[in-house]
């Protein structure tokens, strides 16, 4: 069965990680995406933490994609981007503000060509204010909205940094629900349109539901001394860590039998959801005091028969063993042209009607310069031509 | 202008964080949003970390729907349901496995009601295997997903939670985006169907890239020491905190002169971006070693005369009153009927035709039920009824 994206064409000018994974996105679900690069290295990915041209992080990145490489600077390279553009329903660019119309391929532009078009702009900052012309890496707007100092260490204060590419990819996730959305409309209204989603906005929108509930409520009534959700629930046990809590009235009395710790059903402190919030601190010191006192596996049996929410705490290497990741299918191995036997995880939504599937490993650049060219028209003699004069790499 | 996903109606029978943000995601592009609680409490995280029976966090997670209280233990509760899902282009539900089917609401039984419905299953391990029966918060998640150990202290190895509550947000943006796919292909096919989707996949699905890069290549060829993208960029200077970084050879030439260390730009083991990936330890505590020395904004000012990635770490206070976020005017006021002023961030993403907006805010418990019951053909006298047998709270 095809995918949910079948039939759909994405053309994929992005470099690094919001753009390119949301790009994958689109192709997991059936898009033919073709990413575009220019002559030279391509996108710095390919080549960041890789010893031999042929990154992991690229090569989960960009699977599912077709590579051109055309260079944009010449006369002949925009007029077959131009011509790739005719055949598209969706260009993606995540360049600085300003810089895709320099080159020529700016909105207008492109509308120019293919009316309907679902233009995409992915900034870092947005397209104006005193941000907008920056560089921007994940780490950046990491710092800049607020994620480093919600991530703040609790006994020192000192910011510190989510250890995944936290934004882009949230952005990555953002950008690909949107084009989806202008897709569907496009399909009823027949109108295409310019998306712009910036990294900034994107992460702040994603961290505001918990991550700015004290700074919801404004005014006279503003409860700014509200908990968090988010609280550090990683306990240690005789011999290692696991996780485990509690939300619910059942869910807290199980916690109180498992724990063997009757008198907490008693604490006027813990009678209520709120209570338990509020009073947080004392009673994950608690916690920790009962749970040091045996191994995990003791815990964990306890927790589930109680049915109090609980898990050991997976490293990289257990994480690719445990019985509900081999269950549920998550990691799937095949083989990469140069990169060799490779392992990766699946495209986590399962449709019954219209699966998500791997079907390309990611491309070495121009791997699909002469398919797609000739796709569209070119001659083996123009191909040289154009080969010949540098513009394909 | 109505949002892209204006006419689509949504039946939201979830709580917590995962299905109610992905259905809100939806609310703010349009769609007709109905969220189903039971009598009682509703969703629980109205009242999480409230004291007035309003949270902030549920605020922020329930805008753009209308709140109806049925109780489906009941032959008219479920009648009514029934009744509501013949008009709906979605259901989501994310019960623990099995549990909707007992309670009526199972693919099958409402796919006879209506056959082209997308029906969407958001669980937290999956339907079958050890974990498949476990309750879920999203702690569990980020320790059996490898979340924990990823964002591990350096110095102690203690594992650390990632203080926002990644997962089940991520499993929201994923669901989303799965959920617009499959409505793209309804359209274009005429068929529902049925969506699957684990927080646990989720999770996995989106550290992969960057945080199983050690993992990613296999056998012989296997390069498991390779580094991984995310540092902890967050450096201290003479008054504050700062980040910045440099990938590409041009910005790694600009943190030289900006942090006037010409010497590093000789350095063999800093020549290319993979041998500063490689040396990114001595790398990162000899930055730290320089920025020490001056106060934030002197090196944020060099910075960007060098066009190097850059910003000042903010706290939630300042993040308010940024240039950029006032500039991108992320954060909007409005007016909510119980909780009273409040600051949300707005839908990220911006549509130059189909524009998302913040049209109602989150509804008090079973606030329309009469006014979807009505839509639905129900009589005056037959709420009354209802209401009187305590079906509608």
């Amino acid at each position: 069965m095809p995918g949910a994206l079948d039939g759909i064409r994405v053309i994929d000018m992005t470099q690094m990680i919001s753009g390119p994974v949301a790009a994958r996105i689109l192709g997991d679900q059936g898009a033919d995406v073709i990413k575009v690069e220019s002559p030279g290295v391509g996108d710095l990915v390919r080549v960041m933490g890789s010893r031999d041209g042929f990154s992991a992080t690229f090569a989960t990145s960009n699977r599912n994609k077709r590579s051109i490489v055309l260079d944009m600077k010449t006369g002949d390279g925009l007029t077959w981007m131009k011509k790739l553009i005719e055949t598209a329903d969706v260009f993606i660019q995540n360049f600085r503000p300003g810089a895709a119309e320099r080159m020529g391929l700016g909105e207008e532009a492109l509308r120019a060509i293919k009316p309907d078009l679902v233009y995409v702009s992915i900034s870092g900052f947005g397209e104006s204010g005193p941000y907008a012309h920056k560089r921007v890496y994940d780490p950046v707007v990491q710092a800049l909205s607020g994620l480093t100092s919600i991530q703040a260490d609790r006994d020192t204060g000192r910011p510190r940094m989510m250890r995944l590419i936290v934004p882009d990819k949230l952005t990555a996730l953002t950008a690909a629900q949107a084009i989806t959305a202008a897709l569907l409309a496009k399909e009823r209204t027949g109108k295409g349109q310019h998306i712009r989603l910036a990294m900034l906005d994107a992460t702040v929108a994603f961290h505001w539901p918990e991550g700015m509930a004290t700074h919801t409520w404004v005014g006279a009534g503003a409860k700014r001394k509200q908990a968090q959700l988010a609280q550090d629930l990683v306990f240690e046990t005789a011999d290692g860590y696991i996780t485990c809590g509690a939300v619910s009235d059942s869910e807290w009395q199980g916690l109180c039998r498992a724990l063997d710790m009757p008198e907490w059903l008693e604490d006027p402190r813990y009678q209520t959801p709120a209570g338990r919030m509020l009073h947080a601190p004392e009673r994950l010191t608690a916690t920790q005091e009962v749970l040091i006192g045996q191994a995990s596996q003791y815990w964990l049996d306890k927790l589930d028969a109680e049915d109090v929410p609980s898990a050991p705490v997976l490293d990289r290497d257990t994480l690719l063993d445990h019985p509900q990741v081999l269950e549920n299918e998550i990691v799937v191995e095949s083989e990469h042209p140069v990169g060799g036997s490779m392992r990766q995880a699946r495209p986590p939504e399962r449709f019954s009607e219209t699966p998500s599937s791997l079907r390309r490993p990611a491309p070495v650049l121009g791997e699909h310069t002469d398919e797609v060219l000739a796709e569209l028209g070119a001659t083996t003699s123009e191909i040289d031509r154009l080969r010949g004069g540098g513009i394909l790499g």
